[in-house]
């Protein structure tokens, strides 16, 4: 399998909400039937769907029901945050924290205010209206080029 | 906020498991510590960090514990599945089947075998060691250039 992730799709539990935070945060999508969207992210996609659909698709259990045979990933989903982190990388700490802010103004929880990290970044992470974290930060140990696209070195 | 994803953590109970099994899938990735794995995808990373590390990171209550004040996203760590699913696209129904058996082989759980879907395209899904769900699909209306990368249009 190439070393690529082409997609990510964030289930949600009210897809309106959720466009608008996004597109309050400045993100611009597109929808072919209104219910899934999709956001182009440099050479990838960040989408947004029913959470419950998503884990129909995804073979994950409901957590009232137990589907057995051909969709089953052995996985529930319990409702929370299930290991999953995004992040978003900037060139500056003033960049976070003015990320912060407005992802604050759209509705986000901060969970993390913007500070220096114990790696040597500066860090802080808002969560979106389904519990999805989002860090936003500044890691000057890696490559940021024009197009906003992340290189270890 | 630029329309940007510049990282995936995924959170995991056993790091060298996890690693072993996307290396498993041809992935090539570093480790500045031992603990954190990047994985180079196009202009983006995928982590793997211990999932009780990340959640403490992106203010995520555990199950047992409850953080009150600085670190909180007001959404806790249930264990399953949290609303993500991933996806790797490829350029033929036939690619999508070999990957499929390749992260079979690998140890992953396939959630869904290969087949049309109803909107179009082929997919299957697999789930990593820690439930993190791949969709591996062919989509035949979005492009896919010569470096991987996706495109919307």
């Amino acid at each position: 399998m190439q070393q690529r992730l082409s997609l990510v799709t964030l289930g949600v539990a009210d897809i309106e909400r959720s466009r608008r935070f996004y597109e309050a945060l400045g993100w611009v999508g597109e929808s072919p039937d209104g219910e899934v969207w999709f956001f182009q992210c440099g050479g990838m996609v960040v989408a947004l769907w029913s959470r419950e659909l998503l884990a129909a698709d995804s073979g994950i259990h409901d957590s009232g029901i137990h589907d057995s045979g051909v969709n089953d990933s052995g996985v529930d989903d319990s409702g929370g945050w299930g290991g999953v982190t995004l992040a978003h990388n900037v060139t500056s700490p003033a960049e976070v924290d003015a990320i912060l802010a407005e992802a604050g103004a759209a509705g986000a929880t901060i969970a993390r205010s913007g500070a220096p990290t114990e790696w040597g970044g500066y860090s802080g992470v808002f969560v979106d209206p389904d519990g999805h974290p989002w860090e936003v930060a500044h890691n000057p140990y890696w490559r940021i080029a024009a197009d906003g696209s992340i290189s270890l070195h």
